[in-house]
């Protein structure tokens, strides 16, 4: 994404911006049409972020948000970064009637956005699925989910075990949050019939996912996370906003990250 | 998949099968315990079907269809190896009303049955996409889809133009059904604002479904296409058998067949 300020709105325009906006852009750099006009000589090389001089060429099929006056600029990134994800999450729930959800990462940033997401939405229980003690106690305090578990969702049989132990049956709705490959055989095994499992992961396999839930005779709808819903930047700023516990695991992962 | 014949039934078994059935496994071999004991020694290394001596364990959570009496076992078998399609696309098709649907492949196995199994679940219309002149003739003859257009599926702009063109509009529910890689962006492109996109074909890829969807700001629910849907079989064999079109391109792409 690219953070800049609007020099000028076409008349045919549906972004709804207006010239001097300060906007980020939703979608992948690889899409973006950009010229860089100094070389990139403010970067020394060792952030993430690369401050430049520049234009980029937005198109009417393209979503751009406007960045909020009442939230720091790198957590109002952080959270569009991943804001697909709890718009997609609340309307998967709101499509079950009071579902069981299970959300795989859920102390991460997509992670714990969906899981307030899906208490909005709804959610009978629900259960946030960690690997490590630590991000336990961080989600725990987060109080975001109803349980917490930890298990390697690598491990099919653990990480359904633990679904299973935390929410007396298996999850309605899966959320796989995690960005490490090999979750897809774990989600499918941890998600009840005619469940849905909505994989956000970028390191999600297809063919792990189609052939796996066939190979298990598993009866559940599968989702590519898409990362657009109309009002997602809106939708997840708004719950970081009334959510503490989202705020402040937001809060702790900018201090830490260098 | 496997053809054998049935040993003995587990006590716990709830997959409906009894000693002597002549069955088809619908999971990929690569999950199934197989012991073969004859070194493969019938086969001459130049089919794709290898005769075998031995036996294989089926689990509990495993699929497999009795043969049928009244279908030859290649034409079965054909049915068999692509029959979640069909399934899946008629409960998609069915959860819009009377929608317009588009078949990306719609002359290939799967294609032709998903095309059948979208009329019979209340499509308004259908339209079936091929690549080549031979194929649209093939489809048109065999009367399964309303309108047949030409287009090459890694051409978004043009599949989205072929899709809108035969149909007079995007397409509620698009089913990707040709095994190329990069028809991710053209079949998002070709599916109206909260229509489905159903990916049967394994050449899919999980980011570029993703990542395109967001850059393209579509509203678009994208399926991983499960090969399990329950009575999956015996309703792919039911379209074969009352739709003398779909038998027709089944049985001609046999003869083709080396």
């Amino acid at each position: 994404m690219l953070v800049g300020v609007v020099d000028e709105v076409g008349p045919d325009s549906r972004l709804g911006l207006r010239a001097g906006d300060r906007v980020a852009t939703l979608v992948s750099l690889s899409l973006t049409p950009l010229e860089i006009t100094d070389g990139l000589g403010r970067w020394d090389g060792r952030s993430e972020q690369v401050p430049a001089e520049g234009h980029a060429i937005l198109f009417g099929r393209s979503i751009a948000a406007v960045l909020p006056d009442d939230l720091p600029r790198e957590l109002a990134m952080a959270v569009l970064d991943v804001c697909g994800a709890p718009a997609l999450t609340s309307r998967v729930v709101a499509g079950y009637e009071h579902p069981t959800v299970a959300v795989i990462g859920g102390a991460g940033k997509s992670g714990s956005l969906s899981l307030a997401a899906a208490r909005r939405a709804g959610a009978r229980a629900t259960v946030g699925v960690v690997p490590v003690a630590a991000e336990a106690d961080l989600l725990r305090e987060a109080g975001l989910a109803d349980e917490v578990a930890l298990a390697d969702a690598r491990d099919p049989v653990a990480l359904a075990a633990a679904v299973e132990g935390a929410l007396g049956q298996p999850a309605d709705v899966t959320v796989v949050c995690v960005d490490v490959p090999g979750c897809e055989h774990g989600a499918v095994l941890a998600t009840a019939e005619r469940g849905t499992v909505v994989f956000f992961s970028m390191a999600t396999s297809f063919s792990a996912a189609a052939l796996g839930a066939e190979g298990l005779a598993a009866d559940v709808t599968m989702l590519v996370g898409n990362g657009y819903v109309p009002g997602h930047a809106d939708f997840a700023m708004q719950l970081l906003r009334d959510q503490s516990g989202v705020r402040g695991l937001f809060e702790q992962r900018l201090e830490v990250a260098p």
